[in-house]
């Protein structure tokens, strides 16, 4: 359609995707921008650092995913400005796309509150190659335990820390005890994996914080009976080559990994709009911009104060429904209607804790152990974009529970891309 | 058991993994040394690198392979020297394991017959990590089409070259053919993806040497009918940034692959012993080296002369082999017994040539086409070890059969690490 309007997505996530999707068949010219070719399922990213799902069972080539909307176009590429007032989005690479409206949709990415020196020590767990990099650092430490005589750095090399006590670091911090206490067990000749530590420290008062009190305890007594140290109300106060300062006590520790803070894209900062604490831009009730009610930003960059007391959480469900929204707006906007306000429904959220045991939350109904695990898998999987991530996930997670072997437990790569 | 003998094995590849199950169980205190964590099933590596299949399909962790045998340690090291005189085993890092019997399977790297500057602009294939670098290279290839405007410059992304017509040579051409033809055709919508230039070259008289004149015939055949030009007597004179020289005619090509050579691992030129051109040691009958009957070397490492009017090929049979004789002849030994010569059987030899087409070759019975693919199916995923990784081919071979999809078209790493 030589004369239809134009519309830019930026980003590949659930946001993106569910923008597309939106506009897939409407008279609009629709052009996808992602700097990577694939959507990851990030809900599963522990799955993949801690060696039980493979990169490709959590993640789908976008252009594959949007392939059936001829209006729409999938381009691989850096955006490294959205020039609002130009209506263009500029690209790293010296290219340019102008639109007539846009849908700002570009995640968040980790935030060390001003210790940026940090990152190169404890990644952080954002993008398949962060969930891989993990992976290699916490096998690579196993193996090299195996090989080490001094028993302090043998003691160091079995010493996990898991800073922040989010869903995703309770995830990681619950599969990565079982992998030592049981996967890995029998392989070894020189070290108890058992005897390996995993710390999961949290600044404030408790784990799982967005999660009512019964639940949050509940994750607690389960990670704990399967062997991790819950370390609440302590701050990580440094971290170098060798561990890491929680509070006054230094704790030697080999792999240590970010869960703690998010920031939005630094991308939404060129957008010359206001922005909150977390860098994410404040936007309109109908999620559009001050002043530019032809750019919508939506999901994790977006911070939306029109409901309820704080801004919305940075969940899937919270980007699909506002990139929906924002979508339909644009398609009012054409027709020469008025937007209307965004609403969000809550469905409820879930943590996974361990090999059969999970806790969710849906308002109306609290689930705990194996009932919310059997949940949580049967969402997660039918969520899963593409047949055949679905089929191979359930029988990868079939086999895994069965047998409780890892076979993904590769260490590949140099190790010296950060 | 702290008085039997100490037996390393250098290598996880088919011969050290065979050389292990053998000495399994038996009394003698077995070291297997790799670099890498993890078997990686080789002829299965080129569907990696046409992502077709996930790295974790067709790897498996060595520990958790050898994991019964209690006799049996697993240590990831990289060995940098043989001692022959000193018995031992000397590690890069600076260890060192003394040893009374080794078995050297250390297999085979690329070879750039003296055009070492050639491997930054065409990389090999015997690695998963090199399989992941090649498929980064072909995905971004054509994301970068669709972006490109200038004609020739497009041309240049859509043009793959692979050097050297064996078995990988073969396979990678006819499933990337297959790829650009049909899996991503209609994902695209600036670049007619059933345009790409496959170019497989040879520089000897034919592909697939070693396989009878009719194979062959049948292979060239399949491979010109899905779109590949098959390029033979050309010599590859000359790669560079921009392309590659074929002969005296330099083709622009921005995807480059080299399957054309291989040489011993450097870590035998370490044991002091007489090489062949290939960089292989010569071993006398009993797959031991010249003056030490207690040291072995197998697989694509050893010269094996004293069978048939040529060197033994560097395929898994041969490896399987020659490790279960090395480690019979090490318990014969101990025992006090005499060794015996190596025999090779041959079981036989097969290509894929593409998507439901291969040639087979037992001896006594010579198939081609879909019967010699499901042979050449069933026999590889069968010897895939682990149960895992067995049900989930399966799966994915299927759906990719049925439903022609590439679900693992992943582009990963930061491409910098060559």
């Amino acid at each position: 359609m030589p004369n239809a309007p134009r519309v830019v997505i930026v980003g590949g996530g659930f946001g993106g995707l569910s923008a597309a999707r939106a506009l897939g068949g409407e008279p609009v010219d629709v052009t996808l921008v992602d700097r990577r070719n694939h959507h990851v399922f990030q809900p599963l990213l522990y799955q993949v650092a801690t060696a039980t799902l493979s990169p490709g069972d959590i993640a789908s080539p976008i252009r594959w995913i949007l392939r059936r909307y001829r209006n729409v176009r999938v381009l691989m590429a850096d955006v490294a400005k959205v020039d609002v007032a130009g209506r263009t989005l500029d690209l790293a690479d010296g290219g340019s796309l102008p639109y007539d409206y846009a849908i700002v949709a570009p995640g968040a990415s980790h935030a060390y509150f001003g210790h940026d020196e940090w990152a190169p020590m404890a990644p952080g767990l954002k993008s398949l190659d962060d969930a891989l990099e993990i992976r290699r650092r916490m096998l690579t430490a196993f193996e090299r335990a195996e090989r080490e005589e001094d028993h302090d750095a043998r003691d160091r090399l079995l010493t996990f820390v898991i800073v922040g006590g989010g869903p995703t670091g309770v995830e990681l911090a619950g599969t990565l005890a079982e992998m030592a206490r049981r996967t890995i067990r029998e392989e070894f000749r020189n070290i108890v994996t058992s005897r390996t530590r995993i710390v999961l420290v949290d600044a404030g008062p408790t784990v799982l914080a967005a999660f009512p009190e019964p639940l949050r305890d509940v994750a607690r007594t389960s990670l704990q009976r399967v062997g991790v140290e819950v370390v609440e109300r302590t701050q990580v106060t440094a971290i170098d080559a060798g561990g890491v300062r929680l509070g006054d006590h230094y704790l030697p520790a080999a792999t240590i990994v970010w869960a703690a803070g998010v920031a939005a894209s630094p991308l939404v900062a060129t957008m010359g709009m206001p922005l909150d604490r977390a860098g994410r831009v404040i936007v309109e009730p109908d999620l559009s911009i001050p002043g530019h009610p032809e750019v919508f930003v939506v999901g994790d960059a977006a911070a939306y104060l029109h409901q309820g007391d704080r801004p919305l959480p940075g969940v899937a469900q919270v980007a699909m429904q506002g990139a929906s929204h924002a979508a339909a707006m644009i398609l009012r906007r054409i027709a020469g209607q008025p937007t209307a306000p965004f609403r969000y429904r809550n469905y409820g959220s879930m943590a996974i804790v361990g090999r059969g045991s999970a806790v969710a939350d849906f308002g109306w109904l609290r689930l705990t152990g194996f009932a919310a695990w059997v949940g949580w898998l049967f969402l997660h999987i039918a969520q899963l974009i593409g047949f055949r991530n679905r089929a191979s996930v359930f029988v990868q997670w079939a086999a895994a529970y069965m047998t409780r072997q890892r076979s993904v437990r590769l260490i590949t790569g140099s190790g010296t891309r950060r």
